[in-house]
């Protein structure tokens, strides 16, 4: 976990107002959830591997000494969005579509680009089958990417009832299904023959294995050639047919691509199932998909949902690599340090400050009243680009004597003008 | 621990941007810590009755069974702040302002303004002694409250030198001067008598609490007459004088008055203390004070800071209660809604929906084929103004019927153009 200093925040606020903007533009609405959930609403969400990787909280008081747990800190936004809709349901509306920026936390091996304490920008529709959800999530995400600088990224495109069918066309055991899937989701990472040595295993017959890694070593333009899909499989290949169809006429359209091979390793997902890649990072910058049961775990009722997740961390090292951050970011905590020659003056910095603020500056009052040298050494230092000097004339007199310390300029102005005049050769200087 | 539906995340929102850009206007600059700090950073910085609501994380791992944690999550942001200045020092400015507005969580009794996860924002200045810092931080958090629309906030001022020298001169022994100024910090809450019966018990003589209460009981502006203060005592008292004086020429002037029976609970004060408060809420609104010697504990060098946290859930308890949020908050989810008679036209909706997003309109696309009344009555239940209607007529000529719902009137427009009207329309209606 770690701190984020002023520079840092700064790039991670322009990543967060962009994702923001573009959400608000496709009429998702704000939601936050507190950091910790009950422990049982997280448990048997994310399969065993998450379960273990969850930060659980110990109870308080005179049950601390029990070393139980009894609250955790979110795993995901999905399951707390879950249990939202569940206790909330007279609340939101029939169709809700959300966006929320928060950050989770998994007791997870840091990487690059992972963190134990990580944000996600997730945005989720809740309320309709319909494959619009899927195609406008995806022109949503590749609208924040556009926004970002991104032109390079992928969002592939898969479904678990199509797996589910290819994993019976090509003779994997039911009950092997899930396992399977955690070995193909693996592909990035451990490569064609790490899958195929996980398959085995994880128990999948040898002949199995084989037909299901000749499937996943085509090309993608070759796709599902040959296979034959159960009735289920057929409906699934309607769904991305109909999902890619909706999304061909917006910009997303030609990052959009079906991946016969993309599982996605969460077990909640049902339906539609989405993943974002750019060339130069392993992981994904993003994923999602539909979970339409989900919602049903916390509710005596089903409720269809799909969704999509950005990672915050990924994106910002990727721009940060890049040199993706435009250089309006890298600000100086201030456009003018205001300065004096004798303490006593202070209440006159004060006011001169106030004045200036009220012009929509951002002012500095330097604290104490050191060799005017030395404060004017500091102004340069923090790259702040006006100085104003109060001396015993200028107070005399009601004026301020205005350093530009790039420029190596000085003018004198009245005071109750110098804020106004300050913000003009600020914005004309850029 | 609460969730927040859109409307309550976007009055959130409005209050922080306006905190933001307060103190960003003095200078200050934003930080970021993880929820989680080492146990130890945590323990013994908050008294007695702060380690007992600290929320402790369990081990992970093998490490789990033993009960134990090692990790908490943070309590306020004053500590996370020290243990900052102490770890990144070399790459912190000297004269370090900043401010940051994150969750904290006590394992509090919730009540009124009151909860187990809660917002502070906080607002410090690292490196000087001197009593411009105080006085900016009043100011700031000064014409934070005003720009919210409060104007009956009083910022009452204190030191805690001015208090040891009190308690010296009414003669309360010195090892009980913590517990003492607990008692006293309880004046709001639990009374007079309340405060006197617990001087007693924490063993406050008689005699001294007696003469500690006649002060306390005083008005105001009687302050400290009769009472002769130690050197310490004078120091601190020039302290507020000059503090008092600096801000009497900004804003904050007719807010802020010296209080002499103002103690603050948390053990880390070395100065100057602060509190906020409105007539309508028992509680604060904020504090702060100055700490020079927090840093201290994590660093081998003492280095000078003050600072001053607003509650966020207070603030919007107060707000709300008053009805303070301006009406344009109370938003309906989108600009437009488009909506389709059939199902196959669904590509063509998603293709005028990015035209009308990309003339900054915030569009909905309704997701399913249903009859077009329901679709209509959906936009309006949502309180959506606009519902762009593509019909077969409107496909083959390129337009689109826009229907404005609260006028009941419509207009056809070319699909190309419809953007622009629909915002001009918008921005004219209010």
């Amino acid at each position: 976990m770690r701190d984020f200093l002023p520079e840092d925040v700064r790039r991670r606020e322009h990543v967060i107002r962009i994702v923001k903007r573009v959400y608000e533009r496709y009429g998702y609405e704000p939601l936050e959830t507190p950091a910790a959930e009950n422990l049982e609403t997280l448990l048997g969400k994310y399969g065993d591997e998450g379960n273990q990787l969850i930060f659980k909280i110990l109870k308080r008081g005179e049950h601390e000494a029990s070393g139980q747990a009894d609250l955790a800190l979110r795993y995901d936004l999905t399951v707390p969005l879950a249990r939202v809709i569940a206790h909330h349901q007279s609340k939101l509306p029939r169709l809700f579509k959300r966006y929320q920026i928060q950050p989770v936390w998994r007791a997870d091996r840091p990487a690059r680009g992972r963190f134990r304490e990580f944000y996600q920008c997730d945005v989720d529709f809740l309320g309709s089958t319909s494959p619009v959800v899927e195609a406008e999530l995806c022109a949503a995400v590749s609208d924040v990417l556009q926004e970002l600088g991104f032109t390079d990224f992928k969002i592939r495109i898969n479904h678990r009832e199509l797996l589910t069918s290819l994993l019976n066309a090509v003779g994997v055991a039911e009950p092997l299904h899930g396992s399977a899937l955690v070995a193909v989701d693996k592909l990035d990472k451990i490569g064609h023959d790490g899958v195929r040595d996980e398959l085995l295993t994880r128990g999948v017959a040898n002949d199995a294995a084989t037909k299901l890694m000749e499937v996943t070593a085509r090309k993608p333009e070759e796709g599902a050639v040959g296979i034959v899909f159960d009735e289920a499989g057929q409906r699934a290949w309607e769904n991305i047919v109909a999902i890619l169809n909706l999304a061909g006429g917006s910009a997303v359209g030609q990052h959009l691509q079906w991946d016969l091979t993309l599982a996605r390793g969460l077990s909640y997902y049902t339906g539609a199932i989405m993943e974002i890649n750019v060339p130069d990072l392993a992981g994904s910058l993003g994923g999602g998909g539909r979970y339409d049961n989900l919602v049903g775990m916390f509710l005596d009722q089903s409720i269809p949902a799909c969704g999509f997740s950005l990672g915050l961390e990924r994106i910002l090292v990727v721009m940060g690599e890049r040199g993706m951050f435009p250089s309006s970011l890298a600000t100086a905590p201030a456009d003018v340090m205001v300065a004096v020659f004798d303490s006593k003056d202070m209440p006159n910095a004060m006011r001169v400050a106030a004045g200036l603020r009220g012009a929509g500056l951002r002012v500095l009052v330097y604290p104490d009243a050191d060799k005017i040298g030395k404060q004017i050494k500091y102004a340069d230092s923090r790259a702040i680009p006006f100085v104003a000097i109060l001396g015993s004339d200028e107070i005399a007199n009601g004026t301020l004597t205005v350093k530009h310390l790039a420029a190596k300029t000085q003018q004198t102005y009245q005071q109750g003008s110098a804020g106004a005049e300050i913000f003009k050769e600020l914005t004309q200087r850029g």
